[in-house]
């Protein structure tokens, strides 16, 4: 049994955390697993929508506490180990983002501090309805500084301040009124309608997709000329390819377009 | 029959965008037209809150495709219009958020790709039920990149990826609780809601709304030290405006201001 | 009777505007009143949270208009008096942002221009239903310049720009919807909400709450990757405390932390 599994069908790859025992903590070996799963898909031409989802109880409740104290041990403290380990995740989560192919989380049971930032850190979310949410390290004396990066990006200002100083949970219906998730479905329907979603974006031209994807956060942070500018020459760009040519023409002609 | 129909009444213009057999769609012409209000009115002292309606089954669905793909004989195939093409429709819809009036979007039947981004780049906007917006370019391989720019500036990230990598559509009530929309009023209360929400704001203090609008969407931007003293600055240059003193004090002295 | 009064339990800190016959106005005195706790409280290593509240029948009304209007009687017609006036404010805004401590407006009655930012520059907010919020200096012809850099910080755009140029209220269970309180309450069970919710952060581990406000605002300006290393380098920190190995000791183990 592998602590990652990843099965492919239809464009679409789906990462199954797979540490049910530990409720998928993102321990060293989960976070380097993931690492190689990000590092592969960069270069991946085939793959177009990555959903990325959980065994057992919960679909993350973040870092493994266990081996965190275990890091202690050395002469520093566990300074260097710490500082390396939070790169480490970092670099997972933007990792996530900046992927070429859309990231979608399927969430169950619990998603907590790091496993509640995977999700933000995901393009989109489906969560089962009963799924609870939160970034409850400030409970033990850790406070969910990187979740934060990731949670204050999807959803208001306030609400993220709450979770993150209460640590208190959210219920799916309100994580996805805020913004964290997309949608909400019966628990019995939560791996189909994940499918159906990534399977209605890798239906969609890869390469248009992926030129959106690719400007989508950056264009977020700039002043108005600067994100005209730089989106209106990737549409451009998109504009020249042959693959678009026929899609507007297609429904011009109300026929489907002949892509190849 | 004129491209847009502009109708002035009590300081408020109506443009109204009148190619219903093309679903108003934004054609050279049409950005034109446009253009040229968006720099009449940039001079105008006399109008305060500029009000924008389609004509027909359709607010607008965005580009003219057809002319479009016609700009693609050229021998560069396109490149050079296309540039063009984006260039003008960015100056139009950043000019509506730079102008010194209040921008209302009127919308109802659709508003899609570039007719989404027209709605997004208004001040505020009214919709009519059974409206529904989108960004679905993507369908036709085109991904909605610059309509994604005002999109992103007003409703949460999750949700605007997931309606320009999926292409579907949202209704008007979900419009209004992302944000998107203002209100939705019943399709025979709209032109009157869109007016009274518009004769709301002409019936200000006309510089009063002006100063405040040149800053809304500067100050975002801006770290909070900056933001308050470029915010600070303005109240102080109020404060001096003889009609803010007649404000004030009828207010306490329970009173209508006497203004000009 | 005091302006404003202090009083200290369990850590919290409760700052109670006591001028209801103003309706709690934002005058010379009261400003400074708030500025002499917030120094105070910046230097404050044993108080936790901090609660805002009005005494009778508003929370708080925005600026003191009948001193502002006496304010023009100098040489420069008062522009001196204005310029120190907006910018005293905006310190005691953005003052209660930068506090260690965590900021909770208990809000009731009307919260209205300068009184809205207050609540709108607290981390949180609990109100009463009922409770009526507006940036309505628009409607005596001082729009709300400097409360718009705080409001638009909170709720979505077109809301903002909605309420500051029509001056109209919003109710309480629509500025919760919005983002602007964490929510609303009935009026009897206002006092008793907010003290749960501040004792909740309060028996948190200070350092941990504090380190994790630090840093809550201006991560969300950064870069995704500057914010992670921001936030990281914190981490680190935050796990070599004595306390944090502690907790999450005491979590592993199933016990209660033996936190100082």
């Amino acid at each position: 049994m592998q602590l990652l599994d990843r099965s492919d069908a239809g464009g679409i790859a789906h990462l199954h955390l797979n540490a049910p025992q530990k409720l998928n903590a993102l321990s060293d070996e989960m976070l380097a697993a993931l690492q190689a799963q990000i590092d592969a898909l960069a270069e991946d031409r085939e793959t177009r929508v990555v959903i990325l989802s959980g065994a057992g109880k919960a679909f993350c409740a973040g870092h493994d506490l266990k081996q965190m104290q275990a890091g202690r041990q050395s002469e520093d403290g566990g300074r260097a180990y710490f500082a390396d380990l939070f790169s480490r995740c970092a670099k997972v989560m933007s990792g996530l983002q900046r992927l070429p192919q859309q990231g979608l989380a399927q969430v169950h049971g619990i998603a907590t501090a790091a496993g509640c930032q995977l999700v933000a850190s995901c393009d989109m979310a489906v969560a089962a309805e009963g799924t609870r949410f939160g970034v409850n390290g400030v409970n033990i004396g850790l406070f969910c500084s990187t979740p934060m990066v990731a949670l204050t990006r999807n959803i208001p200002a306030k609400r993220a301040f709450e979770m993150l100083t209460t640590g208190q949970f959210i219920e799916a219906q309100e994580a996805e009124r805020l913004g964290l998730v997309n949608r909400v479905v019966p628990q019995d329907a939560l791996e189909t309608a994940t499918r159906e979603l990534a399977e209605t974006v890798a239906a969609k031209l890869t390469a248009a997709v992926k030129i959106g994807k690719q400007s989508f956060y950056d264009q977020m942070s700039m002043d108005l000329d600067a994100a005209y500018a730089f989106t209106g020459a990737n549409m451009v760009e998109n504009m020249l390819w042959r693959d678009t040519e026929e899609g507007i023409s297609a429904f011009i002609e109300k026929r489907k377009p002949d892509w190849a």
